[in-house]
């Protein structure tokens, strides 16, 4: 039975989509009810500057509050190596960096162009060697806008197999693709796993981030995990979204993906039930907020058992 | 460059599944502009009788108005013998008889047990093949709740093996896989396309009808794909569904799978914004009926060309 690893980035990759700031309390029951549905990974925040997203001022406390919990790997995404100073601070396990493969989007993102990301890759991968291995958290790069851009329109794939192979050696652990903007489809999806893996090494890429804004989401995860995936990234309802792209939905929606896998024989860990339950917090603590899904509304079938929840 | 036949299942699926009656010139606008969007095949309605589904009652109308239509194929659902005689009477070139693999969904839906749809099979086998060449229509059996069932819960595959080589050997021309319930994952359907096609030949099924109530309507057919499926069901805006499923969307949306089709390199002979054009007819027959879809919102990919259109 293959394992696969759900990590839920609603708390970051949602949170800071909409406008308003979520209550602390109300996140900190969030991580906690999704910990005990049995989820792996939580990106419980990003350490941006407040200034620009006051939604995710209180990452480090999260952070703190997650350590906390027995099992939970803790996860937060950083724009730049003052943003990792202060992951490793906090104590965060596991911290990615955005490095987008549109260097038209990257400029407009973090204002850097690929030249200076992967000296801003080199500097993180450096902090995190120099720190005593217990504090060392896992240093990803997540290469965003790999499938296609909303500014620069297609991306080639030989620049992303080109800047995956740049990124390992700049020092990153691993990265993951990152379809930001809704533009991937399955094939897309096999080709360039399959290149980035030929590349860099099969183990050095593991992670896809996938939106649904076109509906194909769980089309390309399991494109994804034909071709060796094992950690898919998700939202509680499907949070999140990408302000570039008129009517996005957010990213793939965690309660059908988990419906997905488990039905098809793969191991979560997670409860369903329990995992259904956790969108009452939500709701609660962002009224108004919809929130997406097809298995909530549906239902489990008749029958349906978890094999091992 | 690979086929994919498209057929619609929209004027059926979708305008049975809801209550009131759309106008004749409506059903016949819509028809239309999909033939003239490139969907080389629609079924346009169901020969059962008027007095339980009066939405369907202008059946015989629309296949003689389709039938004008050049290259398109006409299709309908047949529920019984009677209902074949009155599908050749109009001249339909298609025709599909449901065939649930749930006995107690198929006494509920038809009032035959097993034994009985087989015998209904022969009959209409028989009357086909007494027809003249130029009017006998392609006799598909639609093997429904292939993938389990509300009422009964979980399908052997076992026994949906045996039945669909029965339905062949009683005298249909092919048999579809029907995922009425929105109850398939990827795995069972590539299993069970898989053994089907290996007990009664890989070209006597050809055809996936899925639901996308649980939201794994695009990932089943991407699995489908992978094990030589050529022609999928789907319906426009994702009208339809299934009375047995409270919170269930319907059909698999017509534009959202075509834009998958096409972004992964087959041909599918659909013009892709002609197509998202016929959603404001539907609307407009239709006032306030919610049509579904995410490419319909999101729009195209920026670049994003047809290779075909």
């Amino acid at each position: 039975m293959t394992r696969i690893h759900i990590s839920e980035v609603g708390p970051r990759d949602g949170l800071q989509s909409i406008g308003r700031v979520a209550p602390l309390e109300a996140k900190k029951a969030w991580i906690a009810a999704e910990a005990a549905a049995g989820v792996p990974e939580i990106e419980v925040g990003s350490f941006v500057p407040p200034s620009l997203l006051p939604q995710m001022a209180d990452t480090a406390e999260l952070v703190a509050f997650a350590r906390q919990i027995e099992g939970l790997a803790v996860a937060v995404l950083v724009p730049n190596l003052k943003g990792a100073e202060r992951a490793i601070a906090a104590g965060t396990q596991k911290m990615s960096l955005p490095f987008s493969m549109s260097e038209t989007h990257s400029l407009k993102n973090v204002r850097k162009d690929h030249a200076a990301m992967i000296t801003e890759i080199r500097a993180i991968a450096d902090l995190v060697a120099a720190q005593p291995e217990a504090a060392r958290p896992h240093f990803e790069v997540g290469l965003a806008t790999a499938f296609g851009c909303t500014i620069e329109g297609p991306v080639a794939e030989d620049k992303v197999v080109r800047l995956a192979a740049a990124a390992i050696k700049a020092g990153a652990a691993e990265v993951g693709l990152s379809d930001t903007t809704g533009y991937a489809n399955p094939a897309q999806v096999k080709r360039l796993v399959r290149r980035v893996k030929a590349e860099i090494g099969a183990d050095r890429l593991n992670t896809l981030h996938l939106h649904n804004t076109r509906g194909l989401g769980l089309a390309n995860a399991l494109a994804g995990l034909e071709e060796g995936i094992t950690t898919l990234d998700a939202s509680l309802g499907g949070l999140g979204g990408c302000p570039f792209a008129p009517g996005a939905s957010g990213n793939i929606v965690t309660e059908d993906l988990v419906f997905m896998l488990e039905a098809m024989g793969y191991e979560t860990g997670i409860d369903l039930e329990k995992l259904m339950q956790v969108r009452a917090i939500v709701a609660g603590a962002l009224p108004g907020e919809p929130l997406y899904g097809f298995v909530p509304d549906a239902g489990l079938p008749l029958g349906f058992a978890q094999v091992a929840a």
